[in-house]
């Protein structure tokens, strides 16, 4: 039976939302097939299954009819706390666990966020290149998408105070710690100068943090929350340092925030699921956590090593490649006139695929960029896939 | 700091969702002192503790590295399937398992099925009264709602046809058995002449089923989608048929729908966390479901005699009382002149609450009806609350 009057039907904020590039890319060739470098999938040998598989089991003997049962919409109070307390110590500031409020993935808090701010045409400033999740999420809400340039240090503040000065700007989203897509992270000084522009203007920043833990030396500058808490959302994830497929990160809010962002919540999805909130709060309170953050940051650099290495090996000398601090992803600038929208096209042929930077835009731009994640491939594969990358490259160049 | 900076911010749709009276009495109050018919919890004395502490055990051990890792939004397969199987026999119809996708709940659901298609302005069709939670969920897309009366028998089609003749309507929400709040069942007849009207007019139903499993006596007819496929999203729950706690529902979708929900459900967190869905998938597929579903059938049909019982006995006559044949709730009407908005103030006095039936409708009406919850509270403290709402209301009459 033909359906068309179903998609007739559909919203305008439904049509608005892109579609992932990524997805419909690993939907169509199948992911196993390929070496992919596409993805952000932490790596899997450094999930701590059995420390994981002890907690649940201690939790579900502990707690389970608790555990079963509904519960508040803001989350478990204890993982709360738990939150609360790890990053008051780590940056010297104060959170109380009643403005922590744990959700499915960061993502979520992106989504709920939006819905909280976002008329349709309302101004959001976004970094350019941004968050392909957020991009999505926040275009089921119909902002007019307003970026900046993402300097090496961050925002472009210039440009920033420039839109809060002359636009009806009512949010801006930045990923202020090895940003996903292009790894870079905001300077000291620049997350200070930010706090101070949203104060001034009263603007508000949705500060999305999911690779806070994973920096490679050392620890990353302060979030600019702890400069202008009554104008930040932060949110974490433990996706990345506990493991994705839990689902479960939160957001530090302001007070003010937290009675409609618990309104919010509760009409998507009543609550985040108990289980895994109680599973994470007993792995985080019975071991030890940095520790583990250690294995992960020791391994991701050697990971990002490796990849950088074989890029600087086989690329073409034209081609820019970032450096990463933290996070996941190494970014790549190309040379005029070679496309990576038009060469995915052939790597996909070949068994390689990638992230063109396209994704990353809001405006069609992006096409002299690539994202590639380093945490999922082994050496041989980064190896063999950097190389036809390489080679198609320079077919592509040739042809120019 | 003052932060009105903030709420002046807050969107249209945001502002467009109306508080839940059932959670904001809550908090006011403290759930533990009271006796409480308020919430919509099962009885979690009927939560099948230990066989899901086994089967958390049995996966984690088995797919701990699996559960641990991101996954597709859609839902666990083999979940999807078992869903699939069970409604394909148990209505004789067919279900793909590529047309069940996994939600956090049925709750979430509703919200993406409402962000597919609801524009500010466009009429949802919902019956009088409604489920409070939709009601928020939808009211976050601005829709304007067209109530029809729910007669002993389901839904007046005779307004709804109306209303898909001469107005613009985009959706239909219905709970078909076991209604929140009324405890209302379709009969068999109207279930067929629904589908017959959506698939005349090219209407789309939302029927929302999380009670699906929970009838007194036999099974509930055949839902709407089995006689109209191509135009009902069919939700359903594991939190009354397991336990809420674990946040996992499903939805039945068109075909053609699925690949739009699945955007939809990216942007909104990815996809449903993988630890209770292979949970869930493991105690289901290990344990005799129909032995559980028969304890819990049993265990409600006795607690609701104990409060059709004890209400007949204590309440003025005027006062019409459902007898539900299904679900968790009994709904009072009252007579002229006794406002059940009016009543709940004397009786938090005295520690009784429940819920006035104001908050399952959106004009303002209702404030003649009340629901009670009667899984989750003892028979000695059913007896001494219905006293306590008896006595109270004996006065206000009075006083009329």
């Amino acid at each position: 039976m033909k359906n068309e009057f179903l998609e007739e039907k559909f919203s305008q904020q439904y049509r608005n939302i892109p579609v992932s590039f990524v997805r419909s890319i690993l939907n169509a060739v199948g992911q196993k097939e390929m070496i992919s470098f596409a993805g952000g999938l932490p790596n899997p040998l450094l999930f701590p299954v059995e420390a994981l598989a002890e907690s649940t089991q201690a939790v579900m003997a502990g707690s389970g009819r608790a555990i079963l049962q509904y519960a508040g919409s803001l989350g478990y109070y204890p993982l709360r706390e738990w939150i609360a307390n790890r990053y008051s110590a780590k940056y010297n500031m104060t959170i109380s666990p009643e403005t922590v409020v744990i959700t499915n993935g960061s993502q979520q808090a992106i989504d709920i966020v939006s819905k909280l701010f976002i008329n349709p045409g309302d101004g959001v400033i976004l970094e350019k290149p941004s968050y392909l999740g957020a991009i999505q999420a926040m275009s089921g809400y119909l902002p007019d998408f307003r970026e900046v340039d993402l300097d090496e240090d961050g925002a472009n503040l210039t440009q920033v105070e420039h839109l809060f000065l002359n636009d009806d700007i009512k949010l801006m989203y930045a990923v202020t710690n090895a940003q996903n897509p292009s790894g870079i992270s905001y300077s000291a000084e620049k997350r200070n100068d930010l706090a101070m522009l949203l104060r001034r203007y009263n603007q508000f920043l949705l500060e999305d943090d999911p690779y806070n833990e994973i920096c490679f030396e050392g620890e990353f500058p302060d979030p600019v929350r702890k400069f202008a808490p009554n104008h930040v959302a932060w949110t974490g994830s433990f996706s990345k340092m506990v493991a994705p497929g839990l689902r479960n990160g939160w957001v530090v809010l302001p007070p003010a925030l937290v009675p409609h962002f618990d309104k919010a919540k509760q009409s998507a999805d009543l609550h985040a699921n108990n289980l895994t909130q109680y599973v994470l709060h007993h792995f985080l309170t019975n071991n030890d956590l940095d520790v583990h953050l250690q294995r992960i940051r020791e391994k991701y650099a050697e990971q990002a090593g490796f990849m950088i290495e074989a890029l600087k090996r086989n690329l073409p000398d034209e081609i820019r490649i970032t450096k990463p601090t933290g996070g996941m992803f190494v970014w790549l600038t190309l040379p005029e006139g070679l496309r990576s929208d038009e060469l995915i096209q052939q790597t996909m042929k070949r068994g390689v695929i990638f992230v063109p930077g396209n994704s990353f835009y809001t405006k069609g731009q992006g096409s002299q960029h690539i994202r590639l994640n380093f945490t999922n491939a082994e050496p041989a594969d980064i190896e063999k896939g950097v190389k036809i990358m390489a080679d198609e490259m320079k077919k592509l160049l040739c042809a120019v």
